[in-house]
């Protein structure tokens, strides 16, 4: 697949042009002739012969970017000034702050919020630690915690290079569903050790969203947490995928009116994503499902597995391939009804999305570099969605982890069932009404007003009933807080 | 020492009133009477006959509040609504938030701050670490770190209680610093846990303030840590206290003509405080301190150090005391020039002042009830200081903490050595002008706007001039950042 131009390569430059008629009109030629595309233009100064400008223009990538000032510059008379580049100006320093909720202007105020007031409001909380829920910012704090072991695409690349996906995700939590999120790049690998700092530092969170853990340590970490802590553990590569995957399965199938019960499943890939997505559908009544990795179809009786200590696999085999089928993943496919990639670029070609059922379904996940060319997928399948955002039906996890959080929030939930993320994959899927259903619409846009409260909504309704659990106490049911008077 | 009605312990009563023309008069002289200070009264409806008033009374603790709304309620006529606590109200929810620094307003900034664009940056990093420091939070995040183990004056409350004081205090780091500092409460009280998980979590963070962790673990859980990573670690409790402690002891002498290598100094406490105090005071040039702890004075041949096993006592006995004074703290009070308590509430009365040198200089600074009452000291002694803000001369750590870190992390500086710390000191001390000096002034008002500044420069400063450091990485070197472009 070719890539285009996009804003997340953008430069501006700025730079210095001769006062002639045609010289804006020469230097944005340029950059159209070299691929660029032009965003902005601003003339910033000008002299009786000379223009300042800054142009902005969208690169394919660093080295077009390049091309594009060496276009600009080679126009006649012009002078390249700075340089900049717009996704490195926008993390300058960061992108989040933390900032205090209340006034501190004088010292009536610093007795309110500190010493010596606050010591009754910890004694209140040492008396009865349920009043934290109110009294303090675990309220409404999520731990957003990696080890930088399996950072989007890139892989392995420490917890100090993972910080601006953990910055930007705790911003998304922001945007998207008003919650306090705060990255906690760890520096260790060591499963035991993950396990023992994130429960170290819990105390303050209400919740746990592990991001970017490579497998298999992923599920160790992920399941002992859950099982250790008193606040919801969430692994988003595992479970907002499974989450928004089962959503947008569920309206493609709407679109081709089949039944999830009935369909054929071919997955590729049995990571943390897969085996997650697995798991939700076979709890939301998935019957047949088939997993193929990279050594071929899942069954019991493939050498690797048939030899044992694959745990993991094992129980993969015992719970999918109904019908005992063996060999590829190509083999797999064949009369298959959906098809879900969750694993590496280009392992099945258009001609095998051909040999599919009737109104197939493609999911091709895998990011930058889909499982299967999507336009040529899209030749033999009814419904096609990738993880890239500049095709149809993006399967993307800001559809989810925004509204269960803030639903578990809500719902002081201290763990999240599979039952809770079906209800949440139900909700997301309801979001899309029958009348905008459609092939090329079957998840909202992450910027669809209504989607991380109707997520958050169903989660919360979904965990207590589960729990039993009844609204988060009352703030007028605090000791001392007989109740607020407003202003 | 009687207490007096603060506001920290301030009530909001909503309250109905009979429309009688000395309806309000009765209501604030019944308060009044009782001992509480009325600070503000709002109607905020009437009818016919009937007023409906907020009332807000400071007094002198709970008790004392229940006891102004039942001399409320005497008044005739009167109906008690809500009660509401302000110190509550002002904690409902925490005292923080996470805020995204960048806008998401459409899938342009998506890919700009998140997929793809932040791949980029993450490499960069990966590349090249240093630039984290430029291209994220750790430019200016600090982790405020406790095991809520010595929790203000209120002891082993745990982490969850002790959140408050850890918001109150990030919300300081910004107020007065411009600082990002996050509260971490650790589930662990143990020493190897502790120094585990603050390691774990140090990518993320420009420094790591420690905060009311009990003696003995704290020096131990400091100095490994110091030794272990290469950001500063600081306790507050130790050298936060250490730093005013100095710089108000400076100027203490200014006013008594008094030089500090030729004065003699009685210590009372040998924990956290006082230990760094006492580190301080001699790298400093002290030359005659004297320690009690609870057994008595520090020397080599007290009974419990020559026993062995007590190497910070031995350090302590090592280190001081250059004249062998042996008894109690009250003999070694005797012809003292300085008294500086951290320690525990009335060990000394006014008459163990008057036996002090002239111009005595007393340090009272147990919180909330000092060493020696103030009042009684100050028959006797010249100057007089405490760690309470109903007092002259507050010793507050909030005049140290948000300067020192602005200017470590300004500096980019790996650690805080006992130079930096005199620095700050001294910086400290420089606020407040030989014009403005008197026994009732030695340090400045928390809300002087220029202490955090000033602090700050003499930290970063020091800090450079030590690791012989730098400014940190002037933006426009960082690999594609050629240059910002203004807009």
């Amino acid at each position: 697949m070719s890539s285009v131009p996009s804003v997340s390569n953008s430069i501006t430059v700025r730079l210095e042009l001769p006062g002639r008629a045609t010289a804006v009109s020469e230097l944005t030629t340029a950059v159209e002739r070299r691929g660029g595309l032009i965003t902005a233009l601003d003339i910033t100064a000008a002299s009786n012969d000379r223009l300042r400008v800054d142009v902005t223009a969208a690169a394919r990538d660093t080295g077009h970017a390049d091309e594009l000032v060496e276009a600009m510059r080679a126009v006649d008379g012009v002078e390249i000034g700075k340089v900049s580049d717009r996704t490195f100006l926008v993390h300058l320093g960061g992108k989040l702050k933390v900032e205090s909720k209340v006034p501190i202007r004088n010292r009536d105020d610093l007795s309110l919020i500190y010493t010596p007031g606050v010591a009754r409001v910890c004694m209140a909380i040492a008396d009865n630690p349920e009043d934290a829920r109110r009294l303090t910012i675990k309220r409404n704090t999520v731990a957003v915690v990696t080890d930088g072991t399996a950072v989007l695409g890139l892989g392995d690349i420490g917890p100090l290079a993972a910080l601006p996906v953990m910055e930007g995700k705790a911003a998304l939590f922001k945007r998207f569903a008003d919650i306090d999120a705060f990255p906690i790049c760890l520096d260790t690998t060591d499963t035991e050790e993950i396990i023992r700092t994130v429960k170290a530092i819990a105390p303050g969170f209400a919740g746990v969203n592990l991001e970017d853990i490579s497998a298999p340590r992923c599920f160790e970490v992920e399941r002992r947490l859950r099982d250790e802590l008193d606040i919801p553990v969430f692994h988003d590569d595992q479970h907002g995928t499974a989450i928004v995957t089962l959503a947008a399965l569920r309206n493609a199938l709407r679109v081709v009116h089949k039944q999830l019960p009935d369909v054929r499943i071919v997955m590729s890939g049995a990571g943390a994503a897969g085996t997650a997505i697995l798991r939700l559908l076979l709890h939301a009544g998935a019957r047949d499902v088939v997993v193929a990795d990279i050594n071929g179809v899942v069954h019991a009786d493939r050498d690797d597995i048939a030899a044992g200590g694959q745990e993991h696999l094992e129980w993969v085999a015992a719970h999918t391939n109904p019908e005992g089928r063996t060999g590829t993943l190509r083999d797999a496919v064949a009369d298959a009804d959906v098809f879900i990639g969750v694993s590496a670029p280009n392992v099945l070609q258009g001609k095998d999305i051909a040999t599919m059922a009737d109104d197939a379904i493609v999911f091709a996940l895998a990011n930058p570099v889909p499982e299967v060319d999507p336009i040529e997928a899209a030749k033999h399948a009814t419904v096609v969605a990738t993880g890239r955002s500049d095709f149809a039906n993006q399967i993307n996890n800001v559809l989810v982890f925004p509204g269960v959080f803030r639903g578990l929030i809500d719902a002081a939930a201290a763990d999240i069932s599979e039952n809770v993320m079906q209800a949440a994959a139900d909700a997301l899927a309801d979001t899309v009404s029958a009348d905008e259903l459609n092939p090329a619409y079957i998840v909202p846009s992450v910027f669809h007003p209504d989607v991380a409260k109707v997520v958050a909504r169903a989660v919360t309704e979904a965990a207590r009933a589960e729990q039993g659990s009844a609204a988060p106490g009352d703030l007028d049911s605090a000791g001392h807080i007989v109740g607020a008077v407003e202003a």
